[in-house]
């Protein structure tokens, strides 16, 4: 039934909490995107703002979402100290976050 | 501070209900990805499972990604009868899920 290709995907939707200002937000997506030069099984990242119009985003306002060549490169990246370190200071930010990691595989129809 | 591609991520994070037979889901996860031919605006279509190791999944089990140029390519796509019908096939074997849309893009560091 499928392709899978040979990435696996850690997304991360995010709501900030009200009070964030606009200016620390994107302080801390700077911060999230340094990380790649800093963790080496971290291949890419990329984020946007929520653009939807189906209203089913729960309140969610921001994807962020990087690439690893695999499920323990996830794991490495998880257990890093430049990781660790922003999580610490990028979470408590956060009002709701919901993190999935999955490997992009194709439909043989 | 950002560069945008020039693509809109449409991504569904869902939990099926646990009635829905494994054969049900992969069943249903082919209408959604046949969805490709037969809807114009929708460029591509990925999914894979939840193999997350954080335990901040929020319960989701599957990922859905598809791929448009444009927020309208999508709006065209949620009004087109083939989602229609899919969405009214494949919506109620959920027990939740959350949609948002985004323009990857990167950050100039």
């Amino acid at each position: 039934m499928e392709e899978s290709t040979h990435v696996v995907k850690h997304i991360l939707l995010a709501k900030f909490k009200d009070e964030i200002p606009q200016q620390r937000i994107e302080q801390l997506i700077r911060g999230y995107a340094a990380l790649v030069p800093l963790v080496p099984s971290m291949k890419g990242f990329h984020w946007g703002r929520d653009v939807s119009i189906e209203n089913l985003h729960r309140g969610f306002t921001h994807v962020f979402e990087s690439t690893f060549e695999s499920t323990e490169g996830i794991a490495e990246y998880v257990s890093h100290p430049a990781h660790v370190e922003f999580a610490n200071e990028f979470l408590p930010t956060l009002e709701k976050f919901v993190v999935v990691d999955y490997k992009p595989a194709t439909v043989n129809l």
